[in-house]
């Protein structure tokens, strides 16, 4: 290893440990952290990333990596480190300390105040870090640059090289044939029953079962756990130590697939080879917020809400919950699968789940242009579910107030969530391909191929080649629509006889 | 406030923000991280605490805290803070920064390994860590500096100016009357009947009722919450957020007074001024380990373990089991405060505990001068018990293994037990005078005006004077071993009949 690299390697495992240090204050203000807690807790976020920041981005670090790029082989490891970290530096030196440490400051305030605010229907009380929030974000993609749309310099940090324009053809291309889906469906006088999904379920039952379900499908408990949160996330510090949270609902439905769908995301963080986490930590993890969104919807999705899902695993389902022991097979299935145009995203199903992303796209970037004002986005956010999923939140609370991404600064994040649900269905294809009869393999609980595949061709290069490059390799072509369309036509149009 | 003072509060908030993510993680590692999470950790830990010290040590800090020093009213907070922060800087410079973080790393990867040695009672493996952490610890002593005995340097650090010929004379007047009253107890022939403590108490139910005990004597959990670790111990990161742990056992009274103590350390810590969170971060908590433990101990034993207590506590305790309605108070009193020499220091009674410590003492100071070999020590250890407390471990796991110190590096720490157990009896001497009826208080559940008390003379002072200095205004003597003494003998002459 030559000297530049070691030396950078050093400075990276230091950052690392602060990037811990953060990921964990903020998994602990979401999961255990008491009240009282939170002046402190905002302030000592604050300091850590600005310490982080001003390590990563001091000129001594830019002229290692400008030593290093010239003596690693580009297609190694070190090469993908020196490629990685080199565009990180890019992103990082643009955008000043202060604002950094500003927007660290602000939304460890900002999820405090929107918990409340959203627990008391009070838009008014969030609405101020919402509006600061968004400056800073322009700041930010002031301090980025961007050619085409100010929304491109904060996509661009979540989805490498992504654009709103492209955004905005990829809704183009799935609206029509998904509003005409939707319409057959509603037409379809065929509607699932999910009613006996709703009850006073014991949270300790819960715990137990989606921690047996996610363990199943093969998330590794020796190296993660599941906690509980207002709104699920995955996060973790380390390949060998990776949290999921989950959350407890009076339908059933709502833990099991929030559950399911962060074990996703966590099997993906699982599986970048243990050595980098020391080596390397800067290539470990998800490459991309659409491949990761790609691992929990299949999860979740394409496996969870499957038949053969279901038929094996219904039965311990009503060994623990005996209230399901008289649900036939297809009624539950058919019941996880109910589409049903609803005003929470989280639980939204798979054909309306794009249509929630496209509200909150087209408003995002009409609040970051200032063509909407923050006062007005209540409004803009009832009129748009009125157009597009053809019902209105009474509350701001099921409506604008719904999501924690904004409070937390993720803006320019929501349309990943999409890439993720066409991704999904096409490494699903590709992995039909080589492994055959995979319904046959969920019936019999055999989920080790599944996650062997998944883990050759995406977990285990972690962030070493650039998302469309791993698409490539994995499926050998560039992201589509096509996959997604299909698959979902041919499973609704089989669920709802149409 | 000077400019120098302004200097040195922005750079203590960031080295606190360190700190609490340090003490964060460790907490982390003791109650919910994954096994696979453990080398990363190891890592990480060794990171944040090299960057903490090193930003501490700076020539810059060491400059502003001269410049500050003659600026500031020595009677001030401003002038404690300059105090305080100048004794801590001395005593950070002299050790070099390299061995600070391999003292962090070893006792992370220690810790791993002492939890699994304890587990399968396996000394061997632990020895190797063991004695790392000696040689660590006296290579410390000698940058430390000290002129009368080894122990000095390392003891100093928990407990301003105390020396280890100063333990050796308080263990030399406790000792007798120790042993004169266990043995009159012993011949007593009326020990209490505790076997009604033992049984399978289920967690959640042990959960609920330390939760209710420690809200009810005054620990705020919405600045501080309880969770469960293999040996109790009380952290913290702000005034607003004090952690609390305790573990469940098959005998009830292991949970029930491992909380209580636990609060104690809490309440202490939840008492600094809340403004001091941000402003003066290093003068928040306790001032000494000697005083915390007299908090600890005061709310254990002279609190807890009291007949108004339980005359209070009782039923409530038969509500959430039943198998505890038909046991009389006397007899319910009686067996927590059942005396028995035992293995184990963390359920020693109050009139035993101080020779497990002196136990401790002893072989520390043997480890540390050489007198004694690592390998020699479980032999050591189990004649020491025999030749104090009459008893000997059959396992290391009940012996030498049984304690989290030595594997985190925590040597000259055990004196302050003793130390708190006197001052706590003086303590509440000096309360009583101010107070009055104390039992009334305590059998009517009026634990406010306690704490009030507690509050105003110890509490909210925080690290502000020094540890004589706060005994001293808070009791209007220096440290005795008579209240303790007097104390005990009472308590243990009108529950034995001796």
């Amino acid at each position: 290893m030559t000297a530049s690299l070691e030396s950078l390697e050093s400075r990276f495992a230091d950052i690392k440990a602060l990037q811990a240090a953060i990921a964990m204050m903020e998994w602990d203000q979401q999961t255990y952290m008491p009240r009282g807690g939170s002046p402190a807790r905002a302030s000592h976020l604050g300091s850590l990333s600005r310490i982080a920041h001003e390590m990563f981005v001091s000129e001594e670090i830019g002229a290692l990596l400008g030593r290093a790029k010239s003596e690693v082989d580009p297609e190694s490891e070190e090469g993908a480190l020196v490629r990685v970290a080199q565009r990180e530096y890019d992103l990082a030196t643009k955008v000043p300390a202060e604002l950094v440490s500003r927007k660290v400051q602000l939304a460890a305030e900002g999820h405090e105040v929107w918990m409340a605010a959203r627990a008391n229907n009070d838009f008014e009380r969030f609405r101020p870090y919402l509006e600061q929030m968004f400056e800073i974000a322009r700041q930010e993609a002031t301090y980025l640059g961007y050619r085409d749309h100010i929304y491109d310099a904060l996509f661009d940090q979540y989805e490498e090289g992504a654009k709103a324009a492209d955004a905005t053809r990829l809704f183009e291309t799935l609206k029509a044939p998904l509003v005409e889906l939707v319409r057959q469906i509603a037409e379809s006088q065929n509607d699932p029953d999910d009613s006996f999904l709703t009850g006073e379920w014991p949270e300790s039952k819960q715990r137990e079962f989606t921690e047996f379900l996610v363990k199943e499908i093969g998330f590794d408990m020796n190296r993660g756990r599941q906690d509980v949160a207002p709104h699920p996330f995955c996060t973790g510090w380390s390949v060998g130590d990776i949290r999921l949270t989950t959350r407890f609902k009076p339908y059933l439905a709502s833990s099991i697939f929030a559950s399911l769908h962060e074990a996703g995301h966590g099997m993906y963080e699982q599986g970048s080879p243990a050595a980098w986490d020391l080596k390397f930590p800067m290539l470990v993890g998800g490459v991309s917020l659409g491949v990761h969104e790609s691992q929990s919807r299949l999860w979740e999705n394409i496996v969870g809400r499957s038949r053969p899902f279901w038929k094996r695993h219904l039965p311990e389902l009503a060994r623990r919950f005996p209230e399901f022991s008289e649900v036939p097979l297809d009624t539950f299935y058919r019941a996880v699968n109910k589409v049903q145009p609803s005003l929470i995203r989280v639980e939204a199903d798979e054909v309306t789940y794009n249509l929630h992303i496209l509200v909150r796209f087209e408003l995002e970037c009409d609040l970051l242009t200032g063509d909407l004002k923050a006062k007005d986005l209540p409004a803009a956010w009832n009129a748009k579910y009125k157009e597009y999923l053809g019902i209105e939140p009474e509350t701001d609370s099921d409506g604008c107030l719904q999501d924690v991404h904004w409070s937390s600064g993720l803006i320019g994040y929501f349309p990943t969530y999409s890439m993720g649900n066409l991704l999904s269905y096409q490494i699903w294809n590709a992995l039909r391909k080589d492994l055959g009869d995979t319904d046959a393999l969920i019936e019999r609980g055999e989920f080790r191929p599944i996650l062997s595949w998944l883990q050759d061709n995406i977990y285990r290069h972690g962030k070493r080649y650039q998302p469309q490059d791993l698409i490539e390799r994995a499926t050998g072509r560039p992201m589509e629509a096509n996959d997604y369309l299909t698959g979902i036509r041919a499973k609704y149009t089989e669920l709802y006889g149409l």
